[in-house]
């Protein structure tokens, strides 16, 4: 048994480009991957347009419903960058220059027009903090909400930066193996197995290689014995159905 | 001018693995470009669990909002496959064995609990249409929910058979432009272009490559000749930052 409480996530990826079929989202994966590794778990992700009304609706929807949500995108210098002035806008506070962030803009020196274009990138909610950035400004984060950048390599920067400064529950654990049988062949067996691990979570991914069907069956849990137990059920399974059990991995 | 109207899109992706990050979502990228092609823009995109509550909740905020809602995932034969139930569920109507399906799926013979599990893929909405699929049992429609499989290869089967069915808007043409400049050296004149070109969107998206930074301009409308007058504005921007417009692409 495994009393650490759950923790939920919403992500929130704004930007045209990702709508638009443009830029591929990456984000959305690397977070809940990492996020699972501190013992969070994404439950909801949303793509909004660089469109304030929407902005504000959804960080308003997913900051009440999980116990954080995470934005990628709009906090550079530009005039599409309006993610902190939606996320003030949410929270009904005013954007103020950060001094912590302005002094390090202001390192760099540049013409006048440069640096003001810059500076828009000091601009935090009051009652912010900051998400470290090795590689340029800070993101922040205010509430329950963190706001970090839109490009891969930034965003993986940030998230990695609150290693150990958020709220940790249960990492969920996996147990995954393949079948070179066809779903709808496994899939009563899989479902009566299905019953009797009420809290495990299995999926079942089909694909075709060579010309050869099979399933990829995952077992995601708390409880390493209990993902054991149920893997052990499923090869059964599969073996009872003719195949073998192949590609048996632990996550 | 151009008196077409939008045609808007939200996108639904169902599925576990999509929000633990096992599997790379690239459905949302190739829905937005090829509805954008049959004059429909996705506006809004989410990703849910394979959750009951949660997918007849997001079903019925999505097909209210927009024009269409495209679903990918949970189409399959297996117990984590319930978006027909939910589809169903969110219109108050009953599922019902579809004689076509049925027909389809029976042709090919199977011992009866393996039948029993593919005529769970002949489970359509009262009332609902179906989607083509050549490579196996078709996708379904109801209203202005069109609902097809998560595995790319057969969603792309699903949406390319949708060509010419839908109401049809306008379509988004775009220009983009490189220019080996710093984003918050080209925000203030961007900005000043985006104030001129009321029904353009001007994206702006920064990149490091090879030691140099540099910004991807990308505008987006409906009419090519402002979308022309734009690029040149741009382009001579860049110029009189000292650098060079490049990679000039239409599309």
């Amino acid at each position: 048994m495994n009393d650490t409480p759950r923790v939920s996530a919403a992500v929130l990826i704004i930007g045209n480009e990702i709508l638009s079929g443009r830029t591929q989202d990456t984000n959305l994966a690397h977070l809940a991957k990492t996020l699972n590794g501190y013992g969070i778990q994404v439950r909801e992700a949303r793509v909004v347009p660089d469109v304030e009304s929407e902005i504000v609706a959804a960080i308003n929807a997913l900051r009440v419903r999980y116990d954080y949500l995470f934005t990628t995108g709009g906090i550079g210098p530009t005039h599409d960058d309006i993610t902190p002035d939606c996320v003030a806008k949410a929270f009904g506070v005013e954007l103020e220059i950060h001094p912590q962030i302005a002094e390090l803009i202001q390192r760099r020196p540049a013409p006048p027009e440069v640096m003001a274009s810059r500076m828009r990138m000091a601009r935090v909610p009051r009652g912010g903090g900051l998400i470290d950035n090795p590689l340029g400004p800070p993101g922040f984060c205010i509430g329950n909400v963190y706001v970090m950048a839109g490009i891969p390599r930034v965003m993986q920067q940030m998230i990695a930066s609150l290693d150990g400064k958020l709220k940790r529950g249960v990492v969920l654990r996996s147990r995954s193996v393949t079948a070179f049988v066809a779903e709808s062949q496994i899939a009563k067996g899989l479902g009566a197995v299905q019953d009797r691990f009420a809290r495990v979570d299995i999926g079942s991914y089909p694909f075709q290689r060579q010309e050869r069907y099979g399933t990829t069956l995952v077992m995601r849990g708390s409880d390493e014995a209990e993902l054991d137990a149920a893997l052990a059920e499923v090869s059964a399974l599969i073996r009872s159905l003719g195949a073998e059990p192949e590609d048996i991995q632990a996550g």
